[in-house]
């Protein structure tokens, strides 16, 4: 599919200076740019880039000001970097696939109320007295437990298992392969034979949650583990029992939360990093990848390391750490000489 | 549901202290308690809060002796703990689902026996020469591989893949996502490209074994991987071919198990841990989260650390590399004072 | 099933020495023989298990010259190793389940050919304009979105989902619960919330490529994520949106890779190691497990450590942190001794 420059202004409320007819079937990075593709500025770091882009069409500011020729055909706009979101978004929407409908053979228990728009995948399970809302995708081989709520505008990407009792918003994506609300782990030890510990609660998953593939979000032993709305979790993540998430929290891939700690809002926590239980991490934390989290952490904070400390204080340790062998050499230096004094 | 302090006595052979009518529908921490909520007091520890808890009922050991007044009503019973893991357990069997029968359309290959109380669901697939236990419950969705054995009363939820040939015991309960028997990682390296060694054993599950949502279990290349009677793993951890893991072993999220380590009975390892391949580790080792094991390890020790050391030696290096700053200042004080002493 | 010496040197090409009639049904290490097995002898450092070993048959090189009695009924052949090699892929394409047909209930949707060889087992979904080559395997629960390339003779084991529009080459094998091509992790923050950056991309895997269980590897944002011929992922390892893994790369279970993060061919990736996002990593560099890869690194390098540094720099840092409390009682002596001077 190609649109052409004065296409694409009358889209999106541009004005074209240079060849309107010059046409793009794509997107690319304004310093990876080539011929066919669009790109933007937004950011005037970046500007010296657009003399020497080989894209076909750039979005800039309707104030930007060339200080050299330029190749390529340049959009006016008020937001470029808004303005190439909103193309994506319509791209996305001509491109990815569209399906609806009741597919057969699926399965839908007693008592389900199933809106027109919904779209529910051959060999999808929906179990008795689940609640459906308005334009959900329940993809494949997605399996929805007895009394699951799923929130308007919802998609269940392939084979996303949801246990029992419980729900999720609206407008989240679940990637295949995620399980929310399997049993937590918990176990009595009794003669060093460990009973189980019946996982009675539910996950509560909030509004606009994305949640990656493969991730695992375990239900309460009793209450609810929460995850708040506009959180993002990354793939192959761990939310054990009665654990919290904050609204608008992100965490990276491959990151695990142990039971009952709450984390706050607004949180932005790397790859691989791993929480102990019962802790309570404030608002606005930022963490490294691969840290250990064994305290509580106040808002704001900015940690990293195993176990994590500040930030400086992680670059520290590690220039330290580097150094020491240096160090090693200055105190047998210094021993040595303490020694030939007393010899002497 | 709601359960008077009364019926709760008659249920569980306790004496009601205070107003048998009242009534509660869930379970809290003492210290979290609140109204329509049943505690219970067990550690001495924690006596100070039943005179401020906002529990309904709390439950107390018998010769439990108040010494201020108490607004809850209690349940005099022989072990208070004991009496709320029964309560749990009764609750549990009320409120989960209780799949059964073979549900349409599932798929039961050639020569499979399926005993009257069984569960399949549908869209699950059991293949040919498998043999399933009494009283299993297969959900949507699971894939039952060839020759497979499922032993009594165990649980496979939703989505779990058991490969070819391979042995889950009696009173299993394996979570979604959890594949068991796929090939384990072998390849012979020939001029730089890895051909690949089949994988020709299975894994062999024991009795009451819990795996976690996501995990994965590799068969043996030859023989057979082990999981011992009462292991509990946690969700996303990686058991290699030729693991073994001992007896009432339990092991925390997202750990992961090299090929050919053999892990001893009534072991407890935290979250993210790692280690090498072809290890021997003890029987009761403890090892903190996010270790790195690159070493055998003798029963009973307790371990941690990247690489990991005895614990109180882990606190030793901790502590030390945070004061490191501190004596490299000692370090170019000693250096500058031995300067100014050569000087005068 | 049982095979005598005769029959297996008929099979491989050898000459037999002692009893042709001795026969064996499995295989094992020479140093772990036993009555009814097959050993090899590749390796001359361990010759002398074979005079004490207690398997039934052993494969020795042409020109093996004993040195003392062997009891073993011996098979003479080119290269022992190659010959074992051979045989366990015999044995593994006697015993490893052969299904083929098109099982029902499975969809496929409108425009799929499928060739004569191939394998749809039951549950199975394939989606829309879907290309399927020869002797596909596609198991039971597997999920292939529209548009996706399966190339010739590549296996989909259950529970596989493959996102719309990915590309898989021939000869892979893809273990289940593994998720080809869900959305990368990209959100615009804007006043504190996240908006979702549509991922336009693809994920192309190569030839002879195999994915653990449960392994994820997300579609690029715009372009594709790569992964290169005859790459070896193990189980829950991470790749992120744009990644690319060159060629006969292997990585071991539960690494994860942040976005556009390059990696060169024949690199060995431990396990539970992270790279940070937007790295170069050079051909043929070795990592160690648990590493944590912030920076990018030359061809050849052999890194581990949090941060990681070269091999021999992490067991200096090793050994300088152990032993750190020494050091400080040497400056604390230093400083005593040098305060005891001042004083005389």
């Amino acid at each position: 599919m190609e649109f052409s420059a004065n296409q694409i202004a009358s889209l999106v409320g541009g004005t074209v200076e240079g060849d309107g007819n010059v046409a793009v079937s794509t997107f690319a990075k304004i310093e990876e740019g080539h011929k066919g593709a669009l790109s933007f500025l937004a950011n005037p770091k970046y500007s010296h880039y657009i003399y020497q882009t080989q894209s076909s069409i750039v979005l800039v500011r309707r104030d930007f000001v060339a200080e050299h020729p330029i190749e390529a055909t340049l959009i006016r706009v008020d937001d470029p970097y808004a303005t190439i979101a909103q193309l994506l978004q319509m791209v996305a929407a001509m491109t990815a696939p569209h399906p609806s409908g009741i597919e057969q053979p699926s399965f839908v228990g007693e008592g389900v109320e199933l809106p027109e728009d919904v779209y529910i995948g051959a060999f999808a399970y929906v179990s008795a007295g689940a609640k459906i809302g308005k334009g959900v995708k329940i993809y494949p081989q997605v399996f929805v437990g007895a009394g699951v709520e799923i929130g308007e505008g919802t998609v269940l990407y392939p084979g996303v298992k949801v246990y029992h009792g419980c729900k999720i918003g609206s407008r989240c994506i679940v990637h295949s392969g995620a399980v929310v609300g399997a049993d937590g782990f918990g176990f009595a030890p009794t003669d060093g034979v460990y009973n189980k510990i019946p996982q009675l609660g539910n996950v509560v998953v909030g509004d606009d949650v994305e949640i990656g593939a493969n991730t695992a979000i375990d239900r309460a032993v009793m209450g609810s583990t929460r995850i708040g709305n506009g959180v993002k979790l990354d793939n192959l993540i761990q939310v054990a029992h009665n654990c919290e998430v904050g609204d608008n929290t992100v965490m990276a891939s491959q990151s695990g939360i142990a039971g009952s700690t709450k984390i706050g809002r607004g949180c932005m926590v790397g790859g691989q990093v791993g929480f102990a239980g019962h802790l309570h991490i404030g608002d606005n934390v930022q963490i490294g990848a691969q840290s250990g989290i064994s305290k509580s952490t106040p808002d704001g904070a900015r940690i990293m390391g195993y176990p994590a400390v500040e930030y400086g204080e992680f670059a520290r340790q590690t220039i330290n750490l580097r150094n020491l062998s240096a160090l090693y050499r200055r105190v047998a230096d210094i021993e040595k000489r303490l020694s030939d004094t007393d010899r002497s």
